[in-house]
């Protein structure tokens, strides 16, 4: 499995490698069959949404008072997001951004319009965690937005602007950029109450379970799964930041309290990110810890038996010796005498351990 | 209970997790069966005082040029914290972030009030730490603050109030949210003592007391309490930097020098919890050596009371074997002779030992 | 002890929880019998001294164009600090900033005035680490000091006044100001020489003297005493970058070049801190080290120890059994035999474990 | 092979010391036999295209309007690189970095061109990390590289001029410094990826394969390898960062946008280096404790034979003594007896062991 | 030895304690005999060259148009200082800090010139690392240097003045500096190419060469020396950072690009010294791993050796009883059936041992 995973990043670095800048390569691993267009078009008073076939169907929406959302899923389909950059007038950057999904969670701002990566998280049903890259353009009256496949994540969205829930249909299209990545930084928060989880659990296991491998095979893995968390949502704090702080027109002023709000959260899921960072490394030494006593019970057992033992098989051993002369055999009491004091040695040893708390 | 704890976390998660934003939502744990409100709206001259039976009794105090302190306790009543927003006027996103207990401190600055949100915390009966927001809303003339629960941290203030000691009647509403802010973080005082004696007593126990298993987790237990205390101690000093640094007409110049030092109470004992946290990772370093020390212990029993006796049993097992050309067996002396030479063996490995410092 | 230390502790806590901001209680250990007040008055011709009996003594030097320096000691005598705030004109918080001796080192700047609060380290006798607090009020024209008790610390300097050494009689109290913080710094390098000796001391001992318990308690003390001597220096780099970088007419340009002087050997004082630090925890990856070692040579004699005694002692158990018919038994060589045997495998065994170093 | 590498560099740090300033003195390795040339000369429409025998060949491309890139493999032809210096009016300190091949990777602004010294990085047949050094001249229509020895990396670069890909040939000089930067950077993949390679071999290994030995010096080896690549691509993140942000005519508008892709890049490249950091450092861990949980099984081991054989040894030496009067040895049954209470005493061990899951 | 360093470190405190601030005291530990004194003079076209026997003699010096670079070699002749400073109108700070050799490098802007304190390192003949203060004051025209004692490094830098080699005699005192700071940065590169040697020679002796005690008191060495360089060095990025970015008339702008030269190369050796500081840290993880393993071969041994054996001895000890009925002494193969019992048990405790790879 290991070598898989290599296998699959040395294919992705390759296909970067030596490659002309604005060239489009999509890099991700899932090949949809099918495109999936989807077009929103509100404003406060009414609505449209269509799946659509081609891209070409989309544009009629651009020039619109009303705000439009476009999103596509599938970015094999290269020729069709090329069609969306040209229409839109995206830089060749942003196109090779949108199908390279090894990108870093980042913000660009260009003249007419913001261009934003970030990365979706969850854990698959093995319990590994798959990160799914999301790009969004935003302009003045739309937000197109790039899935690598189809996901659930923006449905609660597209519920409140069919049924009119919350401010989203009273406001522009910076809001539906907002209410877009507050969909997707709510679910981080899934991430890392699944991670507080099995730090909890391994936490239990550390002292009654697992072998010591498999252990020591966790906490690696948990580590490693900070992180990769850690790396798609840190950059975020920066994004959200940029986008408050922006002072075009794109980002209307009371907008910028609701990216407030959603920088909050990415603060608090970061801290939180950190404190399981510091558990794991806590439960590390604790291992080690573990790992210790044991070692030093062990070693109790055979000394106690050992020390106990020795001195008593000794004393055995001289009654065994065959010398002709031998005073003590010839007594008739010598046999129980021995017995007497081999049992006081016996007693002496168990009240020294007692004494000192080995036993 | 580790079961336990991450069941509530899920459900908090879960309560948060693809709401409409705005949407109010009480995701704490405490069901107060009533609501209590009180008010307080005073000058130098006078002040008034009273237990209300809803909100709409308090507005009366809004207008005037006294200061008003409205304070609610009991989150989980959603729609009387509604009716309070509308009356003062509040962003929707307030009255969210009151209702959702799972707040990081935060300040946020709107055109016409402060909204504050801050943690109270001490230590249960059971020594466990707990923790219960606490959200201020301070505009020109009034302080609104929400509780979860009904605490004492406010009385010694009320007293203050209602018998005119110290300078509260004199000043504005700037010095009641300071004076609020610092009831606070007296109370972080305690926290930071409890913390302090409980590894002190750790500490004294290392050599002593406990098992190993109850020290490993004693220790684990600190660390997670002083995680918790800095994530909720921390953003108290951006806060109070934040006000004291206030360019608006809220904060008067003069109330200026009270937040710095309140500043510096945060600072003090944010480096206390930082010296603790150091001390904790100390205590582990101390255990793991105190756990090398006594294995070494074991081992020097061990070794000792082996080296002294294998090579006499080894002595006895040559004069026990049966061959019938035996020398030594024969001489009447060879018994005496034998144990004289076993003795000598045994002085000569006591005093080997002695000389390598392990008697 | 440490339960003496820690009940201390919770006293001051005590004293300072839910106390009305502005209120004045001493928080220290030190109940001076009496109030020591000493006043310098001087310029660059002439200079008075006095013992003053009362406070209010002290203020007809106040308006004179001389430089004015009055000392307390005793911070017990809170009346008498009480007046002097008046007669001054300080801030309530700054009086009550003097008596509580918990104070963190720390600079506010006020209209006409500096209060600066500074703790003096020492050993005492005992080789503990005292921390006394020092504030000082430097104003034009005067600078004014308080000590919990009568320290010898300033006496150099007094010296200087009288006899006009340096350039201290012809300055106004920004020298003066800069003069008492040097006088404090300077006392610094005693405290980290003792602390470097100490370390020094230890490091000879891990490999001879004391018994491990003893070794584990001195690196503990050592690492705690160096977080209080940081948490006492590290905040004056602050406070005397503020003195040098401070625009107003309190401190004159020419005064800017001592604090810097001050500046660079807070710097040293506190790299030597950091350095000692990061020893201390060398010191402890060394015991460790030397633990492991000592623990490593304990088996190695075990080890030799039995595994050549084991094969022996089974020869001569094999030749003690009883069998009625075994041939070697009645070889009237056996016995020699089997003495060859044995000294072989002796000899076999020691030439391996000399090939592994092990002897 | 140690002795070796620290002899090489012994001597280039002697070629440097007490040389003076502006002194050209070739402090790399390779000796170049022959000096290579290679010069384009393109435009939109057209480009040019030479291997030139000597640099000042190279000049009559100077002062056209097209932009001219010259490319010189061999750092040990000083004179021709002085003859080029004096012909571009490079800074005497530019000539001598471009020699001294332990340069740090920098970026120096000058009135007319930027002075640019980056490392090539890649692993050679032997799996080890080779460095070298490319420095670049950026002016007004011309670059200007410097390379120790003739590599493939412009290649791809080369082609994309000579066949117009992608917009090269469409831009200024600042683009071309762009192209050549990211061809460098894209080649850290490359070096990223056989360290993670390396990294989770050694993962697998650690359980399985090699001696504790091999593992020790891998893991050493990793972290020298780890420490190399850091301190030759982190200084680039402020180099780019420089370009991107360079306000003089050299750097236009639309290049900056390409510049902040190849600072992407950097970033994502110096991630992947510090978790592979933290991810050696915890190999390290994972490896202590394999070795503990061996230490350990090895103690049970012998615990186990020893507690269950000593007090079986210990009955039969009782039995072995030689005392006229032991009634036990008379009894017919005897024999059968004492093997019941061996046995009973053997399945007691064992059940003990099962209980303690040793077995 | 440990005793005398802290005799020597206690007496240079001591002098400072207490002393009025500006009081000259020489704190260094040689006393040079004769005080060196010696001057050169020199412009484009000419230069003059001069042992002094006293300060006076260099005062002519002084107002020429000329570049005097004026040295002096001990710092014990105080009066000899005190006339220069009194000439050159230098701050009191100023003579007080070059005869105080535990100053930490800085540097100090003042309105005429600057003084800079830099530390001078090499490793002395027994292998340990000496630091001598060497102090430079740069004005208009001049250059003073103030050394410990007399060395050879600025012997390189005399020469290319007589000889005009590099252009040092065509600038002014801005590059003389500049050329005086570059020779003692050289120096570095030697103590940090020793220092390498040495951890590589530690490493390779790890494995093989020094007790456990050696190797354990190196490794504590080493760190010590890397704090000792560090505080030397680190702080010169500062000080070269200030000359840089300095904008006074004392450096001309041409010369900056020499001072930015020297700043890399002192990046360069503080990025060595990080290096070589994390480098050492590993080797002590290196080195208890090896303990580690070195443990653990030992108990293997052991291990292996009782195992196999005290089986076989319990065997032996049951044939050894002295029962009346014990039929298989009777039977006359019975000895040779039990060694091939005993054989059996060896060969199969072997092949478990192999299976283990214990063997």
């Amino acid at each position: 499995m290991a070598k898989k995973r290599q296998k699959k990043r040395t294919q992705n670095y390759k296909k970067h490698l030596g490659q002309v800048p604005g060239a489009l390569v999509y890099t991700g691993a899932k090949d949809n069959k099918q495109l999936q267009l989807h077009a929103f078009d509100y404003n406060e008073h009414d609505y449209k949404e269509a799946d659509l076939s081609s891209v070409e169907e989309a544009f009629r929406f651009k020039d619109s008072e009303t705000v439009t959302w476009f999103n596509l899923n599938g970015l094999n389909f290269i020729n069709q997001i090329e069609k969306i950059g040209q229409h839109y007038n995206l830089h060749p950057l942003i196109l090779e951004d949108i199908v390279n999904t090894s990108q870093r969670p980042k913000i660009d701002e260009y003249k007419d319009y913001f261009f934003i990566v970030l990365k979706m998280m969850y854990y698959d049903e093995s319990e590994k965690i798959v990160s799914e890259q999301v790009s969004m353009v935003m302009g003045k009256n739309y937000v197109l937005t790039f899935q690598e496949a189809e996901g659930d994540v923006f449905n609660g969205l597209r519920e409140r602007i069919r049924h009119k829930k919350g401010r989203i249909r009273d406001e522009g299209s910076d809001y539906l950029l907002y209410a877009l990545i507050d969909a997707i930084v709510d679910h981080y928060y899934a991430i890392i109450e699944t991670m507080g989880n099995k730090i909890e659990d391994l936490e239990d296991d550390l002292f009654t379970g697992l072998t010591q491998e498999e252990i020591s095979q966790q906490i690696q893995n948990l580590k490693r799964e900070i992180l990769k968390i850690r790396r798609a949502i840190f950059p975020l704090r920066e994004i959200i930041n940029r986008l408050e702080k922006s002072e075009g027109p794109l980002i209307e002023e009371k907008t910028t309290h609701y990216f407030r709000d959603v920088y909050d959260h990415i603060i608090q899921v970061t801290e939180n990110i950190d404190i399981y960072r510091e558990m794991i490394w806590s439960l590390m030494d604790m291992y080690m810890t573990t790992i210790s006593n044991k070692m030093n019970e062990v070693m109790k057992v055979l000394t106690i038996m050992a020390t106990i033992f020795i001195p008593l098989t000794f004393i055995a051993g001289v009654y065994g010796m065959n010398f002709k002369n031998m005073p003590e055999l010839e007594n008739p009491d010598g046999y129980y005498i021995v017995w007497i004091v081999m049992i006081a040695i016996f007693i002496g040893m168990v009240v020294y351990f007692k004494r000192k708390k080995w036993l």
